[in-house]
């Protein structure tokens, strides 16, 4: 069981989380998560050591539910399906938002890339193992016949990542799904996606 | 001719927009932008009433070159010819920069869409023109037969501009060149691209 200290900086991490997600983390301000979480100073500061520590925290728990979303919607029957799964599960969560914040890591990316590298080298891990997971399904699709196999898992695998990551920009941008639909749409269209039907044991 | 105070300014521009690509708009201080472009606050506020005002001549001078960039790299020889150049001289454009700072309209993209209406405004203008002038080539080499003409040219062109940002980001995140060209060339074997031959007259 959480105690009530475990309870306070889990919610301090989530709604935190949505701050940094829509306002960037350069510009949001302590005072700005303070109100945002309706904790005190003193009880920020209690749990973390400053606004990089809680982004660290922040980034770090959201990279766990993010390899818990990737392996959970990357399993389901066979790899073709495994992965149109993904993609659309994807798009559901976005669609959800109101594509409000977008995709975090995408937005620390370009945010820190250049300046902070204790994001950019959380945001690095995310990426590989994000394009590391679809690229084994990936592979297993086209060996199942379900993907195109003219070109390499793991430059289709970097490729989608890449499009979802651009399809979310857009769909941001102009606060419709339609981009990032489309962007998917295509995607399975120029991957020869074609998800078989599961094989039920007879 | 232009006269010095001119020259001033466009320097200050051309400054401006190196730091606001590498450190966002939001992170950048207007101390930051005096050391950059070295010069004085009075000068500075002489040119423009602030970081906003920058900001957005910044951008506005950012898009007028994109679109003579894509003007002229979306203009080579056939229609096929001409979308491989454009993606050609995308890559080039990156690769000379090694990742540092990416693309501003990206960049501004993500930090100002749930933020600040007047750069998301003029960033979208950046990308529908951007999508528009693709489609309108892609069009023209699929009824040349150079480019797959199974899904809507606007579909191909919404996606291959969001694959070029996750691409962008992918490498400024890396620091290497490697992501943008794989994305760049798997694009290319998945649009069927396939650039003929110029015509010459006889």
């Amino acid at each position: 069981m959480l105690s009530k200290g475990e309870i306070t900086k889990d919610r301090i991490l989530a709604e935190a989380s949505l701050v940094f997600n829509r306002k960037g983390i350069n510009a949001t301000s302590v005072s700005d998560l303070l109100t945002a979480t309706g904790t005190t100073r003193g009880n920020l500061y209690f749990h973390f050591s400053g606004k990089q520590a809680l982004a660290l925290a922040v980034l770090n728990r959201e990279r766990e539910q993010f390899m818990d979303f990737l392996d959970q919607s990357l399993s389901k029957g066979t790899p073709g399906k495994a992965l149109d799964n993904f993609l659309q599960q994807a798009y559901t969560k976005h669609q959800q938002t109101n594509f409000i914040g977008g995709c975090l890591f995408g937005n620390t990316a370009l945010e820190a890339s250049d300046s902070t590298p204790v994001f950019a080298n959380l945001i690095m891990v995310v990426f590989n193992d994000w394009i590391e997971k679809v690229e084994s399904v990936i592979l297993a699709a086209q060996q199942s016949q379900e993907v195109r196999a003219d070109l390499p898992a793991h430059d289709l695998a970097a490729t989608i990542v890449a499009t979802i990551e651009g399809g979310i920009m857009q769909s941001r941008l102009f606060k419709t799904a339609d981009p990032l639909r489309n962007c998917l749409n295509t995607l399975r269209t120029m991957l020869n996606l074609q998800p078989a039907a599961d094989q039920e044991t007879p």
